[in-house]
């Protein structure tokens, strides 16, 4: 393995991870070595790998890749997968697992942190499958799927709803809303990646999980925002309808926003400091 | 590219079929050079690749790689990714696609159209995406979750049925059963794939199509089959529930079994000659 993103670095055309997606991944913020919210990213590898019933690289293992950190802020993104061999879907016993790994210069986006951002309502419904949702899994047409709905770069994210109409998550982020004095984000118990940014909010009280919420929860919303552990919290100035013909819904970039956005970039080492509109 | 299967064959890092399953693949019976239902592979393969929005390979190309074909009975293993490139789950625009391909020596398991196979029923239950139904995309989690649920080999397939509890498919095969004088399979407009031999019986008659069939269809049927266009037709002699606590049907070899299975193994050049239990 090596540390740069490189069209010579390769896969067994064999592995499992491209026939299938049998394989998780991990992206961590890495700044000049130090990762963020590592526990968070550990723990969720080794969940997901449980899950699958892949065998996951030790925690010594994992510590052992941030001494190739190359300085400045970086993204580690980590792929395991299954190894190769079975016949068909069926997993070979033992497997040999494989974990690829690279780190990706990162460069954030500030304006969108003090701005705010502008979204839409995807058209595809997030299908429900317990046995796959919060982890980190490779099978995300889905999330292809939709963020291939617009092209325009005015828009910079897309809120998925589930069969049911009821809120998940953003595209490639976690989704919360404010309300009654308390932020809140969708339950992910049968559809979305948990976020280790959004559990850590969870955990540590900032964030309230809520259950079969509709859609007009966040439009009634006063504020709103998406959040992933690399991106950090971008506000969510407005969202419109699939068909970019009408906005839906608009929401203030008010202190509850600024107050989570602190909470949250302290957790990464991103900046703090944003006024309120 | 090359035509044996071989771990010094490799994919880039990068490619989008590996980080996100973004791809399709077809597995073709090809006997002597001459493949089976290539027809129906192909239009599936295209219709997959418009679905996600990845340019397929023209049938010219494809059609050459029969010429590379080994002599004998192969299996011909196809897969299309979006190649690398975008930003996150962004697909690049435009991309350039990539097609691996290999051919994998086949051998066909007779005493399974002779005698049958013994089924389960899978604990996991499908979700239901109608933008991934009937393709065969690089997603297959669910299949690969499914497969390993049991080890027992006396037990060949498992049956799925999707979160309403309603027929859908084996985790590698389509599903029929027989009931007032016709062959009945499940639609598979909502999850599952459309194998081509599936397809090939439902055009010609053989076949009709059900929407919403609940489990206790197949097991109040009098006989029931496995089919795929690599396999054939597997009549189906039982099925144990998820905890092999208990048989929940036992179902006849009979000639209904033997006529699909002869109609089915013509379209791929197989054995049609068995006797009737």
């Amino acid at each position: 393995m090596t540390d740069t993103i490189d069209d010579a670095l390769t896969v067994p055309l064999t592995d499992r991870g491209l026939a299938y997606g049998d394989g998780l991944f991990e992206t961590v913020l890495v700044r000049d070595g130090v990762p963020a919210l590592w526990h968070e990213h550990c723990e969720r590898f080794a969940l997901g790998a449980q899950r699958l019933g892949i065998e996951a690289p030790s925690r010594e293992w994992l510590d052992a890749l941030l001494e190739r950190a190359p300085a400045g802020l970086q993204v580690l993104k980590i792929i395991l997968t299954r190894g190769s061999g079975g016949r068909g879907y069926r997993p070979p016993m033992p497997a040999t697992p494989r974990c690829y790994w690279q780190f990706i210069p990162f460069t954030p986006m500030p304006a969108r942190w003090e701005s705010g951002i502008e979204a839409r309502l995807c058209r595809l419904k997030l299908g429900r499958q317990r046995a796959l949702a919060g982890i980190k899994h490779l099978n995300r047409l889905e999330n292809v799927m939709a963020r291939q709905e617009w092209q325009d770069d005015a828009i910079a994210e897309g809120i998925l709803l589930n069969d049911l109409d009821q809120l998940v998550e953003a595209t490639a982020m976690n989704l919360a809303w404010h309300e009654h004095g308390q932020w809140w984000t969708p339950a992910l118990t049968e559809c979305g990646v948990e976020g280790t940014l959004r559990r850590a909010l969870v955990e540590s009280g900032q964030l309230a999980v809520v259950s079969a919420a509709p859609l007009s929860r966040l439009l009634q919303a006063r504020s709103a925002c998406l959040l992933n552990s690399v991106q950090g919290l971008w506000p969510i100035t407005q969202c419109c309808d699939p068909d970019n013909q009408h906005v839906l819904a608009r929401w203030q970039i008010d202190e509850p926003v600024r107050h989570l956005q602190r909470e949250a970039h302290r957790l990464l080492g991103h900046a703090t400091t944003f006024s309120t509109s």
